[in-house]
Formats: structure tokens, sequence, C-alpha cells
């Protein structure tokens, strides 16, 4: 003898996972899931209400026989008739709460039926949309009144019809899928702006630090280029393991807004000795080695910079102390000022200069290994060569 | 007779609540009151898990007699015994879904508590922590075997004791609400981070707005003074009613950023003619007359300032058509560049340039006036003299 399914226990265990899934797609599967394997039908399919269309879209359970739907009948449109069964009051005959084909069989080949063609034919038409699907029941899924989701039930493995044990376990599974629903794509939204204003406050940093950059005529793309390779050397030391960081992923993002923003303090130095065609005298380069304390400056008002900052307001000092603007050494310089440093340089070399023009890049490779130890952290050089041979840059 | 409570739908009924209530607060008070009223305790406290800190703090019910919690009991450290007994397994000898102060007594009083005297203190401990929040009753929250809350429970109002139904309630309960308070954990975070970004980005807007301007020598606090002015004719427009948007809160947003970047432009206006000691020739002027444009090119880089740079490109023109770069009239003008218009012609005419001292403010509200409906929209100007007249600038 069976014993009989406990659904309660059943319905607690689904409804306490569901709400930790924050993942739509993940959450759907859970709850076809709870239907096929606790109901034991063969196959599941839940429409659920796309906001944005206004339409029904199917996802269906990978029941033991699954169900195929043919292209065209994966989204439904509200005037559906089985949307309308259940939105339209006049036409839930057999109540709102499920819907069940032998009973839609019965009265449509009743005597009542006949009298009334109008409903007669509508419920024909849900009749075929359960063959369709190969339904044998469906159930509503409502939230304040608004039908957010719609399952379908293919038969039982047992070919028996549902019992009110099993209906009683679906109605309830359907309305706590529905709140489960309902919280996912709440916390989806939420994760989708936070995204969304991550790419909107790098777009305008950007943008801004592109215009800053137009102020230097001889440099166009500089800033653009420094954060490309920056991002591919930031990789390669990850991946080298040389370096224990927890937060490469923090060090990455600050590595991103420090390197468009590097060159920023030279809004500070003057027209005329960022654009001087040729080389500058020593009062004209003191002007110009202000950039780094100036951005500094600009973007010490901003809370979460602080590690940013470090890289704009480092990128010119030297491994061996001599750079500027405090002579930092080895290991003192932060990271990210080291990171900036080389790739800075490398595309400084590798362009044209109003007096110069720009080397190869194997040139340019040969001065960087020169100065590994001098200008440059022995361990940053070995990673800038790595993707340099690799290619990446 | 009474009927007996159905506990099994209140829980239904309170899961359902909690997994949308996001607000930890309003959670909480959610939970508390369906202990106080379904079990129809005298009180009821919440200790609830604070990662930071690493302790537990308190929230009580308002139940019918409440309980003044004296100040310093309102936290436990984790070494308090309510939460060793629940934390550490060779101490919890009553089992760990809940422990009952009769229990309790009478173990305390037992020969088998004779024989472990470190247990019997410790246990002695525990009692007089219920004594402390006249609990008769503790039961705690797990998730993932981490302690995140503990629930102390007052007398019954019928004196009697727990029945097994009322305990089998409050342990699932417990366990709903512990999905539920770190659903609406997440949700906090989620938000916090949200605003958090929001500032983020804002203050760096500010930051290189402000970096900009400062190339402008004569303007000194004219971004800043121009984004606040905004806000508050902003506010006046909207209450005044006399325009419909549906969106003034986005349309606030975007006004904010517009304000902040309306002069950005200026980065690709010759320093020598920015900072000229006098009236600006025919040629001069033309190259200023270009900040706006440049602005607008500059920002068209960032996806979602469709309506910001509409204040950036437009903030020139007039209402008479006479201004630039456009000639732009009367309703064409956009509603974000008239308020920019407005606020920076008075921020403008009220401080020092180069060539003159800074107008009283009365005396620009009074140019500003001559010009409603020539330079400026009268519904603006009107909106703004009512700020004036108000003090509110």
């Amino acid at each position: 003898m069976k014993t009989k399914p406990d659904y309660r226990r059943y319905l607690e265990m689904v409804a306490k996972r569901m709400i930790l899934v924050h993942k739509l797609d993940t959450l759907i599967k859970l709850i076809l899931r709870a239907i096929v394997r606790n109901v034991h039908t063969k196959h599941a399919v839940l429409f659920l209400h796309d906001q944005g269309k206004d339409e029904y879209v199917a996802h269906v359970s990978r029941g033991k026989e699954g169900l195929k739907i043919p292209s065209g009948f994966a989204k439904i449109r509200k005037d559906n008739p089985l949307i309308r069964y259940f939105t339209e009051k006049e036409l839930n005959i057999f109540g709102r709460d499920f819907l069940i084909s032998d009973r839609l069989n019965y009265f449509i080949s009743s005597k009542k039926a006949k009298k009334d063609k109008k409903l007669k034919s509508f419920l024909e038409n849900v009749r075929f949309q359960f063959s369709l699907y190969n339904a044998k029941a469906c159930l509503p899924g409502f939230f304040e009144d608004k039908l957010i989701c719609l399952f379908l039930l293919g038969q039982k493995h047992d070919r028996k019809v549902f019992t009110q044990d099993e209906l009683g376990y679906l109605s309830v599974l359907s309305s706590d899928a529905v709140m489960a629903i309902q919280n996912a794509r709440l916390f989806e939204d939420l994760k989708t702006q936070l995204e969304h204003n991550r790419t909107l406050f790098l777009q305008t940093v950007k943008a801004l630090a592109t215009a800053i950059e137009a102020k230097d005529k001889y440099t166009s793309g500089h800033t653009e280029r420094v954060s490309i390779y920056s991002m591919i050397l930031a990789q390669e030391l990850k991946s080298m393991g040389k370096i224990s960081r927890k937060d490469w992923d923090k060090f990455v993002d600050d590595l991103k807004i420090a390197s468009l923003l590097h060159d920023i303090g030279k809004i500070g130095v003057k027209e005329t000795v960022l654009n001087k065609n040729g080389f500058l005298n020593d009062e004209e380069r003191l002007e110009m080695q202000k950039h780094p304390l100036v951005g500094f400056s600009i973007l010490n008002q901003v809370d979460e910079f602080q590690e940013p900052i470090l890289g704009v307001k480092y990128h010119h000092e030297r491994y061996d102390g001599g750079g500027y603007p405090e002579g930092l050494k080895g290991k003192n310089i932060p990271l990210i000022a080291q990171v900036i440093s080389i790739v800075d340089t490398f595309d400084a070399l590798t362009t044209d200069r109003p007096y110069r023009k720009g080397l190869l890049k194997e040139e340019a490779i040969k001065i960087i290994e020169e100065n590994k130890g001098k200008q440059f952290s022995p361990l940053i050089v070995e990673a800038f060569l790595k993707i340099y041979n690799s290619g990446k840059i």
C-alpha cells in the first residue's frame, strides 16, 4: 500500500525554497518540478504574464515525456480563450479556482450547452487550447486580481483524474508561486537597475574624461586605450596568482575608473603648456607635472574613490623612487598606480607626439623591459610582457 | 464553545503577506503581530541578529500590556545564555526547537541538575534572562544553521501553558519569518546599493563639473548654485500645477544632472576667451557661444542623457527666439532648458564679473521681470518670482 502524499509538507518545503530564489528562470523550473514530481503529471506548462508585451509566455517542464510546443504556441495573447476564461467573470462557469478538461467535455455535450451557443462555442475554443498543450487541467495564479500566470497540467502517469488533495495542493502552490514570482521580478528589476546605473556611471565618466582629454590635442584616444590595457593587465596579474588580494573584482572596478580619470588633472594645466609643439622647459614641465595632484584634489570630493584616486595621484611615480609627486618607492606605490603607470607609458611611447613619431610596439616593449626595476615594478613588467607576447595588446 | 484556531490558515496568510514586505521594520511588526494576536500572548520580543555588529537587537511587540525593556537590555551579545543555549549543541538539553520556562524551572530544581553544577548554573543564567523579558517561552530562527533570530514570548492572556498546536505554529512561523527576513534584508541591501550608486554618480558628476568650472575663473560656485536654484524652481513649478507631467521625479533627477553639467561645454572654449578680463569681441563671443553645442556633443555619448542634454544644449535659447544655438522659440524650448536659463541668468547677474560688480538680488529680479515673455517664458518667471518672494532664493 502506498502512503498518502503529505502535500502540506511538500508545500512548506517548496514555499521555503521559492522565497529565496530570485532568478526567475530558476524559480520557474523549481515550480514546474514541484508540480510534475508531486502530482506525477506527464508534463506541466506555466504561462507567465509578460508585463511589457501584455502577453503570456510558455515555460514547459521537462517531465518524463515532455511536451514540444509548436513554435507559435509558446506565447498566448490576453484574448486567448484560456486567459479569458479566468479573467472574464461571466465566462468562468466552473469557478475561478481551476478548470478540468473532463468537466469541460461533459458540459459541451450537455443539453445546457445547446441552449447557449455563444458559451458553447467559447468553451469549444477553450477545449481546443487544452488539446494543443495535451492538458487535463488548468489553474490560474492571481495577484491582487491580476492574472499573473496560468498552469496547464498534462495527464497523470496513472491516467487517473486529479484528486481533491492534488487540486488543493496545486491551488496553494499556484498562489505561493505567484508571490515568489512577484518577489523574484522585483529582485530582477532592482538588479537590472543596478547594472543600468553602473553603465550610466561609466559612460558619464568616460564622456567627461574624453572631453577633458580633448583639451590635450595630441592624445586622442589615449584614455580609452589606457583603460582597455589596464583591464587586460589586471586580468593577467590576477591569473598569475602572485599578488594575494581578496577583492580583485573591486580592484578591477576601481582600476577602470582610475584609468578613465588618470589624466583628469590636465584640466588644471595651462592650455599653452598642454598643447606646446615641442619639448617643455623646466617651468612648463612643473606646470604639466601638477596634473596628478590636481586630479587627486578633484576626485577627493567623491567618497568612494579612495582607491581610484591613488591611481590618479601616483601614476607618475617610479619604482626606483624617482617619480612625482611624492617620490614613492617600490611597494609603497599602490598597485593601481603601478598598473596605470606601465600602460600609460606604453601608450605614450607607441603613439605620435608633435615632436616625434610613435614607436613600434616591439621598440616600446624593449624600453619597458629595460626599465624593469627602474621605472616599473619587476612583477608588473613580467605580467605586461606576458600580455604582449600572447598578442593581447 | 470556542472554535479551535486554524493555525495552518494563519500561517498561510502570514507567509503570503511576509514575502511581499521588503521593509525590515514593517516585516518585524507583522511577525510580532502574528504571534501576539494568534497565540494571545501578553507580549513578544524578537531578537534579530545584526550582521555588522554580530549582536542581537530586540524588537518588542506592542501587545496589550507591552514590555518596557530596561535600556541596556535592548541588545544581547552572542555570548548571552539565551543565544548560547541554541548555538551550542551540548547546552540545548531540551532540544533546539524551543525552550519553555516551566521545563527550565523543573530541571533546575531536579536531582539531575544537582549533579551537573556547571549546567545548572548555565540554566540559571538562562532563567534569569527569561525573567528579564517576562518570558515563558523562547524559539530560535535558524537559516542554514545560523541563528538569525530569537523569539521570546510572554505569558498567554489565559495564563495557560503553550499547547502543542501553538508551539507547532510558532515553530513554522519562526522558520517562515527567517526566510522573509533574509529576503527583506537582500532587498534592503540592493536598495541601499542603488541609493549609494546614485550618490556616487552625482558626486562624480559634480566633482568633474566643478573641475571644468574651475577653468572659468570668474564663476566659482556657479554650477553648485545653479543646481540648487533649479531644484527649488522645479519644486515650485510642480506645486503650481500648471504644467502637466507624469514624470516629475524623473524630470527633477534629469534637471539636477543638466544643471550640474550645463556649462560642461566650456571645456571646448579657448582659455584666453574664457578668462578674458573685459567684453568679448564678435569672434570671441562666437567662440564662447560654442559651449552649449560642445556640451551637447560630449553628453550625447551617454545613452540615458536624452533629457539632460536638452537642458545643456538649449539653456541659452530665448523665449522670443533670439537665443542660440538654434533660435528656438516659446514652447519649443524644452522645459528643462527654460529652468536652467532663468537660474543661470539670475546667478550670472548677482555675482561679480571681471568687468562689473554683481547686482543686488532685487535688481536682478527686476531685470528678470522685464524679460518676461522676452528672454524667459512668462510661466517660469511667475514661478521664479514666487520662490524669490518667499525667500527661498
